[in-house]
This record gives C-alpha cells, sequence and structure tokens, in this order.
C-alpha cells in the first residue's frame, strides 16, 4: 500500500477572489503528507494585458497565443501567482515551492503544431517527470504548478491548467495512491445551473459520453471530465470534482468513474 | 574535504543583452558538481512599470518599492527572467529550478522598518535555510534564485541580489566549499574606468576600506566587494569579481581576500 498523494487543481474564479482563495489555501494546509497545488490562470493576465496596450488576438473564436501574450502568461500565473500562492502556503505552514513545467524538466511538452490554426505559444504535453516531483514530495516540498510547460529546446509554452492536473497526477501514478480533486466555486458537478446545491454524486464514463452527446453538461466542464477519466485510466486511484468546503471529506462532490 | 559548491551572481547588464545572456548560461552550463545561479532585474522591470503607466517613486533619491512596484518586481524577475533563465539552462543541460526566497521558505526577511525613509516592500535578511537548498542540490537540482524573499507571514519582498548571493553561499559553507562568483561586465575591479583590461588582482579588506575612503573605487562596486567580504567572514572559501570570459579559470578576475 503506497502512501496517499493530494492533488487538488483549482481554477481561475478561485484566484480572483481574494478571500476565497484564503479560504482554499487554508483548507490545503490542513491536507496531511505530499500533496500538489496545480492552478490556472485568473483574470489578472487580461487585465495587464490590456494596461500593457496589447490586443487579445482572437482566430475562429480561439484565443491565439503570440509572444507577447505568452510574455505576460509567464510574468502573471509563473511570477504573481504562483509566488504569492507560495508565500500565502509558507505563512499557514506548508511547504510550498512555486514551478513552471521548465523547473526541474518536470513537464515537457512541444508546441501545438499548426493546423488549420497557429495557437502559437501553446504547448501539447509529451511526458512528465514523476521521478523529479517525487524527489521533492519525498525531501519535503510541496509542489504548487503554474501552466507554464516547456519544449526543452529553451521556449517556455502555455498550457491548459486542466491537463497538467491530469498527467502530473498519473506520472504519480505508480509512487502513490494519488487523490486528483479539481476544486472549483460549487460542491460539484451540477443537474442544472439553476440549483447550485443539487451535484450529481458520480459519473461514470458512459453518463459522461451520454452528456455530452444530450448537451445536458456545461462546456467548461467537458475538458475537467475528459481529464479526470485520463487520470482514472493512467491509475490515479480517485479523482473528484468539489468545492472548498467539501475539499476534505468531499460530501456531496462529484466522484469520476470509469 | 567538502564537495565545492558554485555559486554565481550575475547582474542586470547581462540580463539585458540576450546574446550577453546566453553566452553567461552557456559558461555556467559548463561548471561541474551542485551549482547555483542568482540573478538580479534589469531594465525589464522599469520598462514594464513605463509600459503600465506606474510612477517611478523616489523619495531622497532612493527608489520606493510600492504595492505596484512589488507586483512589477515579482512578474518579471520571479516571472518572466527567472523562468526563462531556467527554460534555457535546461535546454543546455543543466537541471536548473528557478526559486524565490519564498519558496521551501529558503530566505526569510522583514520589511525594512521606517526611520526616515519608508523603503516600501524591500527585505531586509533574517535567516537563509541552508538546509532546504542542500536538499535541492543533493537531490540534483541546480537552484536558480531570483532577489524576491518574503517575511514568512504571506508578504514577499524586493531584496538586493548581492546580498542574497553573500548569504545564500554563507548558508551553505558548512556543507560545501564554496566558491562565490559575482559575474558582470568586465574581467575584474579595474584599477580605472578608462581601461577596461586593467583589472586589480586581490582586494584586502584594508585595500577596500582604502579605497572606499580615497574615493577610487566606484559607487557601484561597493555593495559587491562588502557582499563578498561578508561571505570570506562567513566561511565562504573563495570569492572573486569577473566576467563571463573568465568565470571557469579566473584569469584577470579580482580575488577577494581578509
Amino acid at each position: 500500500m503506497n502512501n496517499t498523494l493530494q492533488i487538488i487543481k483549482i481554477g481561475g474564479k478561485l484566484i480572483n477572489d481574494p478571500e476565497e482563495l484564503d479560504r482554499l489555501l487554508t483548507a490545503f494546509d490542513r491536507i496531511k503528507g505530499p500533496k500538489i497545488l496545480i492552478h490556472g490562470g485568473g483574470r489578472k493576465a487580461t487585465q495587464l494585458s490590456k494596461q500593457m496596450g496589447l490586443e487579445v488576438k482572437m482566430i475562429e473564436g480561439r484565443r491565439i497565443t503570440d509572444a507577447d501574450t505568452l510574455e505576460v502568461a509567464v510574468m502573471v500565473y509563473a511570477g504573481l501567482i504562483n509566488k504569492n500562492i507560495v508565500a500565502q502556503l509558507q505563512s499557514k505552514g506548508t511547504n510550498a515551492i512555486g514551478l513552471t513545467g521548465a523547473d526541474g524538466n518536470i513537464i515537457q511538452a512541444h508546441k501545438r503544431p499548426v493546423k488549420t490554426i497557429d495557437y502559437g505559444y501553446v504547448g501539447d504535453i509529451d511526458h512528465v517527470d514523476g521521478d523529479s516531483i517525487y524527489r521533492l514530495t519525498e525531501a519535503g516540498f510541496c509542489p504548487v504548478f503554474c501552466a507554464i510547460s516547456h519544449d526543452q529546446q529553451g521556449q517556455l509554452l502555455n498550457t491548459n491548467a486542466d491537463t497538467i492536473a491530469s498527467v502530473v497526477a498519473q506520472s504519480l501514478a505508480d509512487r502513490y495512491d494519488v487523490s486528483l480533486k479539481f476544486c472549483f466555486e460549487y460542491d460539484g458537478v451540477l443537474h442544472s445551473i439553476d440549483d447550485p446545491t443539487d451535484t450529481i454524486d458520480s459519473i461514470t464514463e458512459d453518463l459522461f459520453d451520454s452528456m455530452k452527446e444530450d448537451g445536458t453538461i456545461n462546456a467548461g466542464m467537458i475538458p475537467k471530465l475528459s481529464n479526470g477519466m485520463d487520470a482514472l485510466r493512467g491509475g490515479v486511484r480517485e479523482v473528484a470534482i468539489c468545492g472548498i468546503e467539501n475539499l476534505l471529506h468531499l460530501d456531496n462532490a462529484t466522484i469520476l468513474s470509469l
């Protein structure tokens, strides 16, 4: 029986609200044993881009990460957000260490190939070095990842945070009993946005497929659930969608299963 | 006999020039054994502040780090510069990991007390956790520090990079034979700015004192030399001021001694 490793992914909305973020970090600090935090972006990158007079570049409704946009992402995600989270976790007693995927060569990716759209400096992940992460957790550090990877040729790349959470979890599945929790503003996946207390207890692959087909699932949840299912297939023991309130006990949370 | 640990501090001027920075990182990559890079800021923070429409606040000729300025420093130093250096070192084969003093609670500081001037979010260092750094170097990582510390209460603080280099070196002096090199645009401390090839071979504390008194030393060199002397007093085996060309062999470099 391996040790349990808790991996918590938090999204932009929690990061935008300092009080919510503080509540989340307080809950995260209470988790015993090895743990990893993975965070998304939040509004600040868009604000900074505007302040710098940069245009948001969109092609066919998709946001493009040009060189300036990548610079802002690195400054805001790896600098401002990541290091403030680290400082706040340290103040609570968690021995956080803030990382991108370039640090320790942990998240290796390649720039997404140009087909119809050139997404710019967006990374598709090739490999996660679970051994490097393991050396950090076993040395007593709590890794805090932002959603930046690299191509091993010196180029940083903007990368989806849900995907990072899933592949990081999978990379450690043979070393720990990994529990991966996508933490967001509700207690779990909702039956309907009209009732934020009415959460779905469990989502199987079959249910997920039918929800996608009949459109009863919020579009924003699809990547989280896809990444969650990937994690289960990759050997992660438990995947849940939950809120801050039920992060520690998972009451009303949505549990994924294959 | 301990292992040798090489600590290299690089300043803003090297960082401003991508080609020079690449030459430096190539030389740094060639250093065998455990090593640490510490970097200053460079022009980018000033550029970004201007782009964001922030005023540079000065009181009695001293730059003040207000909340906005600190935000820019964290974004540029801990984000943009630090993570690009890490990605470039990884591309060359050095297993870099980019850190502030908040990461791993490594550099603990307090906000400089207000006497006649409130410098704002500037940190004076209380303690460096050499043990945490040691665990990283022994786990095969090459720490790359930017000049940001924290107060253990959740506040990041802007901190002098030369001082960080000196205290980090001292914190490891009982675990390694530490060599600390301040790397800048000349081969060593110059007798006169008029001849950039004519370097001073060695500076003792007595010579340093007399140079300060008679004003024959460039004002910008004084903090480097002071921090270097502190490092020697704190058990660091070798302290040198050198350039990129002589980083590996120290020909024409200036060697400090007590």
